[in-house]
């Protein structure tokens, strides 16, 4: 079964741009290393630009694993930690269709 | 610019079978009238199965706009209300990436 998450990101005012530089190379090195990953998309609140959402989707569990331990994940958005005003908060669900 | 929607929805215990399958029907409607409908996938909270979570991405605001007044769509989730356990929660947003 497909799974997903739904990440809500709070990013400091003025970072923006920092912060979608950096988000562009953890989508890359899930690109290059992920095979398992649907769906990785960086979105941003229409109502909020200080808000940003993740959808997520993985063919199965194992791969939302994967995702996780990733190192060049870790490594591409733990340069981000002076760009966000918070803690992520993730969402974690199963796709049905 | 691609647009998107996070829909959060809270259906009754018990009701879910009789939700999953409306849904369907509005997904096949989207599919068949809604070329400007990038995603529109159906999840399910891993921990809370009375709520579920759409993500949408729509090509431009004018394909949002479309989704929004779909006939087709509107008969297909309007036969959900007695399955709802209160207003679906909406976020709007931008697609970044």
């Amino acid at each position: 079964m497909a799974v997903g998450i739904i990440a809500t990101l709070n990013v400091q005012d003025g970072k923006q741009a920092k912060f979608e530089a950096g988000f562009a190379k953890a989508q890359e090195a899930v690109k290059a290393d992920e095979p398992g990953c649907l769906l990785y998309s960086l979105c941003q609140d229409k109502d909020d630009a200080t808000t940003y959402r993740v959808m997520e989707q993985y063919a199965d569990e194992e791969a939302r694993k994967r995702h996780a331990s990733s190192d060049a994940v870790r490594a591409a958005l733990g340069g981000l930690g002076a760009c966000m005003a918070g803690r992520p908060e993730l969402v974690e669900v199963n796709v049905i269709s």
